[in-house]
Order: C-alpha cells, then sequence, then structure tokens
C-alpha cells in the first residue's frame, strides 16, 4: 500500500480523482438517473438522496455503468465481465454488460436476497450460486475467470466503480441551493462511501463524511481506528444484507484510512438498523432495503457528529431492494 | 348549478382559475415542498409525482395553506376552522391552522385509519369520532358548526381548496423537459381532479386529464356518463380510504362535468388496486397508501387510453399514509 502522504500529494489526489468523478457523470447520464434531493417532516435540517430511485433499485448501476463503459471506450473489449455480489452490484453489473453488449457472469452467494438474485437473471446475467458461500466465493471467484477469461469488475475495489458511485455525491453536493456540510453513506466494501469523501473532500474539505456499517461487521470501524486493515473472520449475520464483505478494499483503504479524506466510521446495532428502515418506509414514505437506512439509523441514534445549527446533514440512502419477507415483518411490530 | 357554457365562458373561466393556481403556489411555498418528478424502470414514458413526499405525507397540505392562508390574508379572521374527513385533509388542516394560530376542530368517522387520526391529533387538533358515522356526517358537522362558531374548509367543494390541490399538477407541467400529455389523479370527492383538470387546460387545451375511482365507489364515473349528479347510497368499502365520499361536490361538477374539462373517469378493482400498491412499495420504492396508487392501478390495467409513443403520462401519487397492517399483509402475498 502507498506509503502516507503530504497534503501536497492530496491536493494532487484529489484533483486528478475529481476530474474523474465529473467523467464519469458524463459517461454515465444517458444511462442512469440523477435522483431527487428530498426533505422530509422528521428534521429540517435532514437532506435524503434516495438512491432506491437509481436505475436497477440502488446506486451501484453508477459505478456498473461507468466501469463497463469505460472498458468499452477503452476498446479493452472483454470476451465477458465477472463479478462476485452479494446482490446490488450484481444486478448493475447485468444491466450495464447488457446494454454494452458484453456476456456477465455473476457468482452469487446461496443464501442471498433471492428476490435480488431474480432481479439479477432477469437483467440477462449468468448466474452461478450452487456451493457459493461468503467463505469460499473469492476462491470460486478465481476459478471462473481462469474457465472463462472473463474481466472481472470488482464491486468496491475498482477505481471506476468508486468514480461512479461518486457521482451521487456530487449531485447531492451541486442542487441549487443545498449545501450539505455533513453526508453520510452506508459502508460495506467502502466504494460508495469512498466515491463521496472523494467528490466531497474535492469540493471543500470542510465538508464532513462518515461510514455507517452494522455493529456485527465493524472491520472498517475497526480498520479506521487502527490504521491497519481489519478483517472480520466470517460473513457477518446482520439485517442490512448489502454490506456483508469482511474488510474494505484496497483503494478504499486509501482514500479512507491513509489519507483520512473521510472523518469517522459509525457502527449500529441491529435494532436501531430495524427501526430506521421502519421509519423510512412508514414516515419519509421511502422503500429502503436496511442497507439504505444504514445512515439513517446512525443519525436517528444522534451517532453522527452534529454541526453548526441549521448546517445540513445529507444521507446517502444507497437501494431499495429489500427481502420483502423482512419488511413485512418490521411493519407489523 | 350553472347552466351549460360556451367556449368563450370556458377560456375566461380557465384564465381565472389559472391565475387563482399560480397564487395558490406563491401562498403555499413557505410551507408546502415541491416535490420531484420521477421517472422510474417500469416503464419509460411514465412519469411519477410522488405526493407521499408532501408535508403531512398528502397533496391535501396545498389546500388546506391555501384555504386557511387566504382567510387570514382577507382577515377573515375565524375562531376556528371545522371539517369532517377520513384522514389526510384533516391532518393538513390541522398542520395549517396550527401554522395560522387558529383552532381546528376536525369530526373523523369511528372507522378511519387510525394512523391518519394519531396523525391530526398530533398536529393539534381537537379530534371527535364519538358517535361519527359516513352517514351521519355530514349532519353532526351541521350541529358542531352551530356550538361552535368554527369556518367550514370543505375538503374539496371550496375553491381554495381545489386552487392549492392545481399546484401539484402546475409543477409537473412547468418541470424543465418534461412534457406529459395524459395527467391522471385519483377521485373521492374532486378536488385534486378538478385543480388539476384546471391546471392542465389553462396550460394546454389537449393535454388529457382523467380521474380514477374504485369500482365499488363509481357515482363519479356514473355522475360522468350521465351528466347529472349521482350518489351511492352509502360509503363504500374499499382500500382505498380516502375515496369514500358518496359523491364530488357542486364545484367539482361544474369543471368535470358540465365544462368537461377531464376527459374520462375510470374505475378500478380492489385487486387491481391492491397489485399496484404492492408494486409501488416493491419497484417503485414508493410508500404509497392505496388511495395514491389508484392512478397506477388504472393505468397498469391498461385503463388509461394510450396517447402517442413516446409521449409521457404522469400519475399524481395523492399521499403515503397508509394503514401498515394492510400493507404488511399485501408484501406476504
Amino acid at each position: 500500500m502507498a506509503t502516507p502522504t503530504t497534503k501536497a500529494d492530496t491536493q494532487t489526489f484529489l484533483q486528478h480523482h475529481r476530474q474523474e468523478i465529473e467523467r464519469a457523470a458524463q459517461t454515465i447520464a444517458p444511462y442512469t438517473r440523477r435522483t431527487p434531493t428530498l426533505t422530509t417532516d422528521l428534521d429540517p435540517d435532514l437532506l435524503l438522496k434516495p438512491e432506491c430511485f437509481q436505475v436497477t433499485g440502488s446506486f451501484k448501476t453508477r459505478g456498473a455503468f461507468n466501469a463497463i463503459l469505460t472498458l468499452k471506450n477503452q476498446q479493452t473489449n472483454p470476451k465477458g465481465v465477472i463479478a462476485v455480489s452479494s446482490g446490488n452490484h450484481a444486478q448493475a453489473l447485468a444491466l450495464a454488460a447488457k446494454t454494452a453488449g458484453i456476456p456477465a457472469l455473476v457468482l452469487i452467494p446461496e443464501d442471498a436476497n433471492p428476490q435480488k438474485v431474480a432481479a439479477t437473471k432477469a437483467y440477462g446475467a449468468e448466474v452461478r450460486q450452487a456451493g457459493i458461500t461468503f467463505a469460499n466465493r473469492e476462491e470460486r471467484l478465481a476459478e471462473a475467470i481462469e474457465e472463462t477469461g472473463y474481466m472481472l469488475v470488482h464491486p468496491f475495489d475498482n477505481w471506476d466503480i468508486i468514480h461512479g458511485a461518486g457521482t451521487a455525491a456530487l449531485e447531492l453536493l451541486t442542487d441549487n441551493g443545498l449545501r450539505p456540510k455533513t453526508i453520510v453513506t452506508p459502508c460495506g466494501g467502502g466504494g460508495l462511501l469512498t466515491g463521496t469523501a472523494l467528490a466531497a473532500k474535492s469540493t471543500n474539505a470542510r465538508i464532513r463524511v462518515y461510514g455507517v456499517e452494522p455493529e456485527v461487521a465493524d472491520d472498517a470501524a475497526r480498520t479506521y481506528a487502527s490504521g491497519s486493515l481489519q478483517t472480520l473472520p466470517t460473513s457477518p449475520e446482520t439485517l442490512a444484507d448489502g454490506v456483508r464483505t469482511t474488510h474494505i478494499g484496497e483503494k478504499n483503504f486509501e482514500v479512507i484510512v491513509e489519507r483520512r479524506l473521510v472523518d469517522g466510521i459509525v457502527t449500529v446495532s441491529e435494532e436501531e438498523i430495524r427501526q430506521a428502515t421502519k421509519t423510512a418506509w412508514t414516515r419519509l414514505k421511502l422503500a429502503l432495503e436496511p442497507t439504505g437506512a444504514l445512515p439513517l439509523a446512525a443519525y436517528l441514534a444522534g451517532k453522527i457528529p452534529a454541526g453548526d445549527p441549521d448546517e445540513p446533514t445529507a444521507l446517502i440512502l444507497s437501494g431499495g431492494n429489500a427481502n420483502l419477507a423482512v419488511i413485512a415483518d418490521l411493519l407489523q411490530q
């Protein structure tokens, strides 16, 4: 990994990535949606970026289209693309590959949300689930790459994916008149958090950026606190099925930890995730998946450091592809 | 009721009401939200105006603030305001009255959605439910007006309410680049449909406007078809608890039926309402109440006459204050 960097280095680094995020925004514009920024009855200082309204129902479409179209533009012409994903990256990659006319193969662990698996197949990707677990998935991925010759599109440890993800924060920061001083995203592998940090800090170094993960999946919080990469022994059991990765990526580590472009990683309990998801559905009228409600969970629990009064906090609500049985259960409690 | 009118009359009529809708938009702007226009993965020709994101969770806030603030501006200074409502008008009136510093009394039938009743009380209104039914509510209202001296704010047969409701369509028609050729709204008493028709036909006489009501509450469809006011014998039992009125209002009759400023009234079955509500929650990621999903039900059932290809159809999804037990049940089917 890169050695610690000076402030001047970071300015150059931020300028480069800012340009790449702006380029990503242009690249993906014909295929993705500019999601609105919503205000709510809950709290006048809260802004919401509901990525549940993004194409395929999650922010992942931004990165997937940027990665696939950048491959095409570079005339790399891969035989096909491949990824391992618990669901939202799979759907996004499937649609982007289909749009670009490239075959896609996605490995999804056997216990993934069945609605996400069905959607991935519906977007035209080949899906393999048999015998794939969180524990063996990297090994199975390596075998499949060797077998097919397809090009890996990593769900978070990939600059094109990160730059695509950063376009959500870019929109949030350029929507007329809205000037969030704090931006909060979920954190699994760190793709959305990394892209958001690059977009925010290249706009204004004083904008605070926080990532939120479940308490039972606190590898990023421990990595941030210790300064060295921490890995969960097994994939965590959490309601937030989109952040079941065991550690953040190398590129994400560089931005979040080494360069300190993120101000903190906050953890939330399963009960806090549950309540936030219910609040989203019943009070905000947003049908979020629990992963998408992670920033709301941290905000409602008072875990995001307050800015000055009247300084808005923006929550990037990453997706809405919920397991309906889980939601039905929540609504009845 | 007014006698049939000439085309020239209707132009003057439309110009007057257009000005009033534009004035309403200015009056309510500080207290209401400009809801976004959403596109979806479902159909590229569909535009959604999700009024579930409006203050209090429904479009009713637009009319309530316009009515109450117009009363204040006219220095009428009522002792208090009073209404009978199954829920969303009640919440909106309660908030608008509280904002204006006027007491509000709302009569809500005993079998109304309990979440709507709780919210109305939370916004500071006095609520009476004991012994109030759909059958006796007008009588009880007359008694309460006599007892309190409060001023009636009718939920739909009131021009200020209609002009406020029309601001949703005004936004839809002025959002950059989006040019719906058809606009669809729910129809209960006809307030939203009337305001929408006035906003649309004063923009362009060729914009088609449709109202949607449950089959079991088909008074507006029969009124439109027959040209004379039809009334349901009793308040209908429907999942769409926001449109349980037994007939449309006089002012609504003038616009919808006499002046023919609406192109049709469509009815949908309870099963179509059920499926549309589920589609909203699971595919559109919008937590709508069944009444808010009526236009979607008609659209999905192919009951809205298609325009030319690529001519967008906009659905005004009126609210999101759902009965959670009903929704939980839907999600498990």
